[in-house]
């Protein structure tokens, strides 16, 4: 079927092209007449012609796009969803974007390519990258000169704006709060540890609140994985293995969780009977898992809000200024922990 | 006579073969100074050099774009990923679009909103739509000119290509998997059934197997609601209000299924103790739930690459040919089916 073009609207009419472009335009250099005027309007109400924004971009500068980068941590992996963090992360930065006229232009390119040509070819008013990204590439985008937002990075940089959380204080909660409850040999299970990610810091704040409590860090305790319900299932094996020397382990995402506490009780360990959890985002599937997870909650849909929020403000602004947000984390208890006395 | 090609413009002119292509088509976001492609311009007029049309309908009427719209059932909600099935259809769709050179432009638009509007705005190259639709959008949307792939609908128009799945069949296969394990009494338990979705196809299937086992199609068995977990922490608490007449109940999605379980358990009902269910869709959480279900599995990933591949063929096709696509079904065994013998 054939696209209504604006050459379709001017026959109708009876005028030029560009006489339909300067009424739609509104532009004021040219004087229509109002009955001109009227005509196209006419015209493009009975061919119910629509503009072609992709070429409007070109005058106005504004594409009312927003790409949205979640890049696979793991190059190849298909399913950027199978931690549903990123899904309610996503509904929340698209239902904004559309409240305010938005939309996505959504990709979950891998590492080694480079999102400049997709940020500069589709003119985008502003992009959201959400989790690690490797700095070069980061640099490239900057010359893409539309506001960036990272969310849930710990890039410093006054090019770009960020939101996250304060991952390693939310870690020392849950680290703190499985401590009194009285456990003393607590695990650390975790997807990849890198820069200016989120569990360096996560597990800093386990470090600290063991340190804090005179316990001590040890290597056998920590596992690190890939973030995922399979890695959580590995976890356990991996734990029965070394000895189930731990009584409660902190879990730095639900997903992984779900899967550790599947795994665990493939083996006939028991949560919280044989083993304590304090797990980290507050997914809707942590008061789905049995038993349901006491967790560390963040405002997941908040900071979908926040990133669609800053980058719309920062496309307006005249100036380039640096904004740093940080959502608030607040433990909830659940189920798959019980107080721990040691045996004497 | 050879026939002249861009590379005899470009070397006429001096400049890159690409630089005559970005010239001749206009495109927007490279950047030829007025000196260059004037001289393009002139080495085209002098070859006398015509542009294979054929070639440039591939490349340059290209936008490279792909619609995707996940429309929300219930105007106003929020989280479009609240069941996992479509974060893991967008996963799928999204990778395959990427492995061709294409990216998303993602909506979740209620309703009450007219899509036209943003297929044409953008000039994507084929829109994908999941799940049921109003039928004027749909004809709306048929002025945009571009491939139509519908996703789980029923809408019969040779305009759409469709792709979807034996929804009857399954529900009927699920039905008579649990009147096989001796079940006489049997739930369906669904979002809402309307026309041209997939519920009332699952509804047919459902009582197809009950009257081939010679049972009664029971008024107060049939739970509808949202396909939402919270909706089955509310059929549990309406299945026990009833007095727990039934033995099994067929669900028609997991994500359903999860909060019927948790429902049930916290009311002191053990699944499948008490009563069995079977479900519908295999997402990942069909195996992560306590007890793990038995499930209708539909091969999610490849409706999602089916969807981008049946937009691209048709993208590329010189004339419209409708094509439905169905993907099959089977039945997978977990641990929320238990055998049922009738007290004598």
């Amino acid at each position: 079927m054939k696209r209504i073009s604006i050459k379709d609207v001017a026959k109708e009419a009876g005028v030029s092209a560009s006489t339909v472009s300067y009424v739609l335009n509104d532009t004021p250099t040219e004087s229509i007449s109002e009955e001109t005027r009227k005509r196209v309007i006419a015209a493009v109400q009975k061919l119910e012609y629509v503009p072609n924004l992709n070429a409007r971009s070109l005058s106005s500068r504004h594409s009312n796009l927003i790409g949205v980068l979640i890049p696979q941590t793991e190059p190849g992996k298909e399913f950027m969803f199978s931690n549903p963090f990123y899904g309610e992360l996503l509904s929340s930065i698209e239902y904004t974007a559309r409240q305010n006229g938005y939309h996505l232009l959504l990709s979950g390119t891998q590492e080694d390519q480079c999102y400049l040509n997709i940020a500069q070819n589709r003119g985008v008013d502003g992009i959201i990258i959400v989790g690690t990204y490797p700095g070069e590439n980061l640099n490239a985008l900057k010359r893409a000169g539309v506001p960036i937002v990272l969310v849930d990075s710990y890039v410093k940089d006054p090019d770009f704006h960020t939101i996250g959380i304060e991952d390693k204080e939310g870690a020392r909660m849950a680290t703190r709060y499985l401590i009194e409850k009285g456990h003393r040999r607590i695990a650390f299970i975790s997807g990849s540890i890198r820069e200016y990610g989120v569990n360096i810091k996560r597990y800093q704040g386990y470090c600290d609140a063991l340190k804090e409590a005179g316990l001590a860090v040890e290597e056998s305790a920590v596992y690190s994985g890939t973030v995922d319900y399979e890695y959580g299932l590995a976890a356990a094996v991996l734990y029965a293995e070394r000895g189930r020397k731990q009584t409660a382990a902190f879990v730095t995402a639900d997903v992984i969780s779900m899967g550790f506490v599947k795994g665990l009780t493939q083996q006939g360990i028991g949560v919280p009977d044989d083993i304590s959890i304090v797990s980290f985002d507050d997914v809707y599937l942590a008061n789905m898992a049995y038993p349901s997870l006491t967790t560390v909650h963040q405002d997941i849909g908040e900071k979908g809000r926040k990133a669609v929020e800053l980058v719309l403000e920062a496309a307006k602004a005249k100036e380039h200024q640096h904004t740093e947000c940080i959502l608030p984390l607040h433990l909830v208890e659940r189920d798959s922990v019980r107080e721990w006395r040691e045996p004497t």
